[in-house]
């Protein structure tokens, strides 16, 4: 079973127990993890050193970098045991959320297609230990990743020394949907040669010198699963929103009928939108993003998508399942590339993606706020909204119109942080309607946005602001002293709702 | 003189007069008009147009698109005439700045490299007609461009009719240093095969149908010279901090000797510091940038440049008749191409520029506003400063620390206009010193930008704000309430130091 796997000769006699690759990690070292939505993560490792910490064994502090997100509660314990200097690109761990916005641990919100050339620049930290899963490592040393390939081929690139958690609970079938293919030194770099989201243009694994590879560590576990929220009627009506809206750009000859390779965000929303696909007369569609989730898998079967091109494949408990028993369905539909290659500009925007992320609020005029509620405190990160907002055909960003309650306006007179400027986003969505912002100057932008986008509840409030901003005049008017009322109301209050407008008509 | 110029024989009898071409264009229509930072820009038949309507003749209204700012008043003369509807993606003149900002003419802030993809789906309204500045238009009907390129490429492959403004005062010896390429349409796409500052992967000039072609307006006109000021102290001292940080670079090994290609925006802030290359010890030096300011001369004079990419010629009076007399020694060293290859995501990444732009503003966290002053008035527009600062290797901002006296400090709380995020800044740079971001978190960067970079007179009043935030915690802490407090005592009282706080100390 596990030579199967590990068919690297020179090798074999590297394999180590977690807690001894653990115990060679030193105070202030880098650690560069697999790992990207909870797919393809280093999982025992990590987890025997926060372990070490926390039984007092140990006291250290080093920087995790990754690919995105972990799971298999890799940064709980590692938040948990107060071991991590700096993390970076990318999270969405309640227990690391929490230390980050206490301060005690240094988070960097980072595009997730920069790491790879900050590392290769020499300016981040130098990786001490690349810790990747994979699903085999084959006769001439080339790690097979699992579900996910993230920073991994940069971080075995760079690292001094390699640890293989060779998970044999993935499914060896993984073995041939990578595509790793990395870009030389800025200077001296060719094109990425891709020009189709179902194009190889590298090697099936990540190439490693044996000599580099200090320790094999034998898992069986499997991916945390995602725990994305089933659609609702609200995200059915905004995915109709952005159907009927893709049909009328056909109409008008601005896309063909199979629209343009299509990219979402994590999470429920962009998921439930891309599951409005299946509705949809839609066809041969490609997919050219980061997560593949369940409703990628959903759109294969209906055969509405042809091919799907990701950096992690993402999955519920139940997906997981039955997507591993009839994987070979889908071998020839998938590839796996690294982040640097999912998220590349220069990819994005010479295939003209239609790139769909959800946003946690957006303002009049356009600006989109993707990571820091009321302004300060971070929810996950950026991740690769902003590489394929800015370089996509066209950048949708998807959110209800409203949360907790009503007490919240998603729509607000200025956003308390920004991740998408407003000369970045093409479309925004709410379950109240779309808004079309291309071509448009900030005056015409907001009229539009309030009147399609923003709650009913919400909408005179928004008009008020804006009317008391047009008298003040200017480009994109504003009434500075008040920008933020929303959010200090909301801090103050517990709602963003003016109540004095409110009662008063 | 004429024909020497004009050499395709199907075009001699459309020879009209500024006049008669203005008078083909109807209410309603785009224009598209060649012109990028002053130079190359369709210098008579816009006027004569705007003259029209201003002399009661004509009731119209146009949409004006072009490179990026006109010269020759033209700006100025459309502005007062009142015939503008939308205008884009940058202009620089203060007529038509006080119309945007009164709300009477709408302007569409782009990035410079995005205009030309708009256009190409179908997403702007389309051209009418290009007005497009030439030197000479070949036997074979290719109009060869003058001072700039811009997107005239773009327009003339779209326009429905072309209008070509042959300028014989600009020198023919410019013939030669174009090289026009445009990308297919985005899907059918091939990489574009630029992989340094000197290749030549194009056309020497924009092939047109000679069907198109309505009219040639004979011209003699040069182009307004730029109005950048002279260096001075605190210009020379940003320089040298940006030096001093680039040699650090070089010697830590994350940058070769030779720097990499380097980007310079428009302004005198910009070009002193590429001015203060003149005195370095760099040589072998290459430039991929939008405009090549007097400064790049200069350089390319002391041997210290040896190629310069461009996509427009701006110069002083005095500069540019010492370049027209003497073009035959720069001809080899220069190209000139379309602002969607200078300005390409693709290739600023590919080739890993050290960009170096101008802010109004910049924030404790690193946030820059490039356009909006106080939030709401539009400078010149952002130009492009996103392309670079997103894509390149170093993405560089700088600034005088305090502007009117002292009375407005240029590092703020937080930002009235966000154009750059905190992910797509890496150096901030002003007199008082560097803050070299790359890699930190938010709280790292706020101490580094205050300590370094900020005004002494301004310092603490960062410090206590920072402090406040930070009692508050977050990954970004904030005081919402005061965020814009800066700004609004501007506003109020002429200045944003906060008295009470001066006295009290």
């Amino acid at each position: 079973m596990v030579w199967e796997r590990l068919r690297d000769q020179r090798l074999r006699d590297k394999i180590v127990q977690a807690e001894e690759a653990a115990s060679w990690i030193e105070d202030g070292m880098t650690l560069g993890l697999s790992g990207f939505t909870r797919a393809g993560d280093a999982k025992v490792v990590p987890v025997a050193l926060a372990e070490q910490a926390k039984q007092g064994r140990r006291r250290l502090t080093v920087n995790v970098y990754t690919g995105a997100s972990l799971g298999s509660g890799v940064d709980t314990v590692l938040a948990e045991a107060g071991i991590v200097g700096k993390r970076l690109p990318f999270q969405v761990d309640s227990v690391m959320r929490q230390k980050i916005n206490e301060g005690e641990l240094l988070f960097v919100d980072q595009h997730l297609s920069h790491t790879a050339e900050l590392i290769r620049a020499g300016v981040m930290d130098p990786i001490d230990y690349a810790i990747v899963e994979a699903v085999a490592v084959t006769e001439d040393g080339m790690i097979i990743p699992s579900t996910s390939v993230g920073n991994s081929n940069v971080f075995v690139e760079h690292a001094k020394h390699v640890i293989i958690e060779l998970n044999v609970a993935q499914p060896l079938a993984l073995e041939g949907i990578h595509d790793i293919y990395t870009p030389g030194r800025q200077g001296g770099r060719a094109p990425i040669p891709l020009t189709s989201a179902e194009q190889r243009i590298g090697k099936k694994g990540i190439p490693v010198d044996p000599e580099k590879v200090k320790g094999i560590v034998i898992t069986e576990q499997w991916d945390s699963p995602s725990t994305i929220a089933e659609p609702d009627e609200e995200t059915a009506v905004m995915a109709g929103h952005l159907i009927e809206f893709l049909r009328h750009e056909v109409k008008k000859g601005r896309l063909p009928r199979n629209l343009m390779p299509l990219q979402s965000g994590i999470g429920s929303v962009a998921n439930a939108v891309f599951n409005g696909f299946l509705e949809s007369e839609f066809s041969g569609l490609t997919v050219y993003s980061e997560v593949l989730q369940d409703a990628v898998f959903e759109l294969i079967d209906a055969g509405k998508v042809t091919f799907a091109s990701g950096c992690s494949i993402t999955l519920t408990a139940e997906k997981m399942k039955q997507v591993a028993a009839n994987f070979h369905a889908y071998r020839d539909k998938l590839v796996l590339r690294p982040q640097e290659i999912s998220n590349h500009p220069e990819i994005i925007r010479r295939l003209g993606l239609i790139s769909i992320n959800t946003a946690l609020e957006f303002d009049i005029y356009g600006n989109v706020n993707s990571t820091n509620v009321l302004g300060t405190r971070m929810m996950n990160g950026i991740g690769g909204s902003g590489d394929f907002a800015r370089n996509a055909r066209l950048g949708i960003f998807v959110t209800k119109s409203v949360a907790k309650g009503g007490r919240i306006s998603s729509i607000v007179p200025f956003v308390s942080h920004v991740d998408h400027t407003e000369h970045d986003v093409d479309i925004v969505v709410t379950e109240q309607g779309l808004a079309d912002l291309r071509g448009l100057a900030p005056r015409e932008r907001a009229r539009l946005i309030i009147e399609n986008c923003a709650h009913p509840l919400y909408r005179d409030q928004l008009r008020d602001y804006f009317r008391e901003a047009l008298a003040r005049g200017g480009h994109t008017p504003h009434v500075l002293e008040k920008a933020f009322s929303w959010h200090t109301r909301f801090a103050r209050e517990g709602t963003m709702l003016d109540m004095t407008t409110v009662s008063s008509r």
